[in-house]
């Protein structure tokens, strides 16, 4: 809002589809950064309206316009554009903003394989802009940090994949458990199914209700069994089993991660591979012993909190990730991006505390 | 309140602890059952006052009396007794109530097992009656109901085993999955802390939450386990990882299990199984193929809504099992084990359509 | 479900408009109840699916055919139809059912006016059946139970209408307090608004949040003029001031009703007219002195829970009335009048527990 | 924690009474203002502890040791100390903290009247420092701006008194409305109530549920009655009838107050009084004609969000007030005294923007 005149030459920032919910957790975040003004806001379904027209929350906060896409208004406009649009449409209007020498954050589905087929297999999509597959950086601060900070285009993590890789990665890095009996049950709150007017997503038939939805085939397992084999490297691909459920609850994210332990590996080498990853990640809260996470601690946060127990009476693992499904689940990790693309400390503008009431 | 005269003689039933909230689903779905009466209701913390006092949504439909407990006034004003009391207490408590000619159903742990071993490492407690741990049925009617109907001692089963077993035992009695890897991941609603002031369950510090707890050695994995493993048979032990979690609602339970198939077992086998075991049971609901159980449909009843779908990229089977934690997980078992004993129609007094809104 | 041969003779009911939120609770109630058999089920949107499809927890107690809107068929299949139609298609569709020799309930506001000025000014609508406004019989069976018992048409009463002339009855019949200065702040759950897709009520934009709503000119509002000034009597017409509120629950309605007493009346006057209507009345609860109703206390029930304070410091009466917008405030009370019509007891298939837990 | 080096002379500041949730959200905004340095959290509940250890939500943004009250220690190392302390304590230990030099803004109710005789009608307590009542500033700072700054103690204004003065001040002030007949119907979220282990404030016993409490003669009646009287000036002292409800939401607050506009005053005047007084205060929002406040939006913030209506059938006018009971009503308001009392601009470290999703 007031940010006219914070510095000399803050970083320009436009979003696409800026009225759904990642949407306006990006203008949360971005309207409050102190090295960031949002100089453009679009919505193809709001245009003309005030931001805060569509989210009172916003008033005196985010009064501002809303205006159609035009990508030549958002060149000469922005630094940065961070698109928030569905899949296959992302793959048709980010090239256009790469070409007219904008860097994008993306965070649909488009740029987020580095195979063609497994992204025809899992959005069963043509893809307009495929070349763009191999120049992209998946967005996970904390696995590609440096390709991320000289990126033009990062594919934003999906919630699932990001509170899932980061349980995994400890124990996939430094090759601690089976490949192949992964299991992911995850549970998210109710704002991972977007902004819409659904009798599935309405009031009376989602509180005080637990289920699980695309028990077979969600399209994020995909994601993560590329994200977990990179990490497993010359170990062998990652085959696993994931699940999602809804939660009664606006936002948060637990993924319970279940891998079997391989032989000769003690619970002191798996403190140490967290603690290896870990220890100097700002956004990585390890829990202390006999601790679990809650995804109250996490909401309104880039936090993911972490906690694991060995299962000794059968040798499994189990690795506990909270995260807030709309913060480093979207768009707070977007942030995170951003402030790596912009050169500038992972945390700025990213301090807030955890909900808890 | 108006079940004088409902019939010549109606049985009649006391509970012990009757004021816990397996207590208050007792009272409500006894208090409008067509044959039977409640003559007692013990209350060591409420007694001389009306259950309704501590209930209020039960005046005028269960006004009665409080009182304390006394084995020879419940002997001579009961034929049935319910206990819903800690575990360790009904240990004591259970011996003098079948003394005095009574039959009982017990909520508590204490006869759930076969071995006094497996009980003791499960609660860490003293029995001080285990001779009758041979003796005790494993309520499960669609199991057990045959020595259920004849039983002096029924052992209510946990809330926890109740939905896994159910999930399991056809793939579990025809032999389709590997006993070694099965993982039961499992949501409970907050009512199964029980009624207490503890600022872990104040309204505050649960609602908008979800958090795994119990992560490892969960008192009800052992009796998972046991049970499973009978049912399992000749083909050995089952050893199980179980995690409960936390969900912001007041009912509702749902176990997503994952079991690996043996070789060469097929959808249709897994069909064949869940149909001839459940096909006759009015209890389970088979859900079509592409439904979901979402716990919303099955609080406030005795329902168990069973699905199950194959991974065949993993050859992992996912069974998912919703129930009423204090219903089928509780009180409405107890009740449909008080039919059987009592030589009535197991759904007597339990038609009730699921909460939906 | 099984109840074809429950008895002999069983009243035969239809329900139009059978798989909205009122139509639901219709349906648990009815599908339950010992006398009454539900042999049509009218639904537009979901017509040859069964009940049990669109409300998955009534699987097994309510798998019943939804029949497209025949008259001529519920004339043949029916003793007694309900509808719960939208206000204007009610005013349509009742008439036919009538001259096809049916007994009807209604629970739009067509037929719930004594004056067609008063609902045209109040719906805004043209009414084709207005003649029947002088026939139809508002129906709460506390003021009307006699006309009730022999009416052809019964116009069901709105929720706040219901929850607001049960508080005021007792201090207007017996001319206790000003008329002018009447104020009704009301809350409802979620479930009032109906059953659609509509962002408004969609869980994130609903889940923790209360608002006002229809701040000015609340059609129920005149409604409720209407028959309190009916139990004023020549004591002057009741003009009041009513504000609904939306409360993030998915059932239950709190009426907190603010008016002034006459000079002289004291709070033995109130008690004496509060025991004089209600002491014989079984679906009022009236609150021992220092309690106070809570929504959760009569939800899933027919209840209505009241209790009242003077502030004696300004001479203000507070009466709080408690109801189930889906119970009392809809299909229970229909039942409450069902039985009226059919010559059984009032109380006869309400006989349940307040939610509580 | 990155507080050390934010400026040379950052203002210090402590809290006593850090851990109830009052202090949980004053911690939340004074570790992530600019100028502010949360110097001592006082505990004495869980001294020696990490704040961060009791709100695992804090990790890594307040790992705060907690310490013992130690007033010559909090003299050494802060300029400021807020106290939120229960009443009757803050009474005690404020005029200690004042001798030595310290200047405090306390959140008890034993600062905020102006007679101790009201004080003692309201809170049935001898007063240990009544001589402070006369220097006591209220901390409204859109009434006590100037007072304030220069103040060395400042009362906090209760949650209902600061949303129902914001909503009656224009009125008031400008002499619109009846003072004999207003009427305050206002809904807390439960924080309200304060972190307790409290059977009433369980879970399972609070959600989905809506209730009066405090019907007759809530405390915060008098506290509101003192400073409308101030409002009102010279046309005659405030009698009005309020009555708290609890909603089954963790935060948020509404007011619906009911005023009678005196004979001539029209909507123009009453949109005069509120544009004079609330154009240029940046935490009051005025909405629109047509919307109303709901308390999603004002969640997190220091906002005040305000409607209002008249009701031309019967000359009374409401208005709605929403703030967070622990924003505006508690924690956020402090801070903006703070920052008053420090010369800083009244927004700086409360810029946040609503909850909403």
């Amino acid at each position: 809002m007031i940010q006219e005149d914070k510095m000399s030459s803050p970083r320009r920032i436009g979003i696409i589809g800026s009225t759904g919910y990642v949407g306006m957790e990006l203008v949360r975040l971005l309207s409050a950064h102190p090295e960031f003004r949002l100089t453009r806001l679009v919505s193809r379904s709001y245009k003309d309206q005030l931001f805060s027209d569509v989210y009172p929350g916003f008033r005196k906060t985010a009064d501002i316009p809303l205006t159609a896409s035009d990508p030549d208004d958002l060149a000469q406009a922005c630094d940065f554009v961070i698109t928030a649009l569905p899949h296959g449409v992302s793959s048709e209007q980010v090239p256009v903003l790469l070409d007219k020498g904008l860097r994008v954050i993306d965070h649909s589905g488009d740029y987020r394989y580095r195979s063609l087929q497994d992204y025809q297999k899992a959005y069963k999509l043509v893809h307009p802009s495929s070349h763009l597959l191999n120049e992209a950086v998946y967005g996970l601060p904390e696995i590609y940090r440096q390709q991320i900070s000289m990126a033009r285009l990062v594919a934003n993590p999906g919630c699932y994949p990001t509170c899932s890789l980061l349980a995994l990665m400890p124990v996939l890095k430094y090759n601690l458990v089976e490949k192949e009996n992964i299991i992911i049950d995850a549970v998210s709150g109710v704002s991972g199914a977007g902004r819409k007017a659904d009798l599935d997503f309405s009031y009376c038939e989602t509180e005080s209700s637990f289920k699980a939805y695309g028990v077979v085939g969600h399209r994020h397992t995909s994601e993560i069994e590329q994200e977990a084999s990179l990490m497993a490297g010359s170990s062998g691909r990652v085959k696993l089993t994931f699940t999602p459920h809804l939660a009664p609850m606006k936002r948060g994210m637990l993924a319970t991660v279940y891998a079997r332990l391989k032989p000769g590996v003690d619970e002191k080498a798996i403190q140490q591979a967290f603690s290896s990853l870990y220890d100097d990640e700002y956004f990585i809260r390890q829990l202390p012993a006999g601790q679990v996470p809650e995804t109250r601690h996490v909401t309104y946060t880039n936090f993911c909190d972490l906690a694991w127990a060995l299962d000794s009476s059968t040798g499994m693992l189990k690795i506990l990730s909270a995260i807030d499904n709309l913060g480093k689940g979207a768009a707070a990790q977007a942030v995170q991006a951003l402030n790596c693309m912009a050169g500038l400390p992972e945390a700025m503008g990213l301090a807030g505390s955890g909900g808890s009431v």
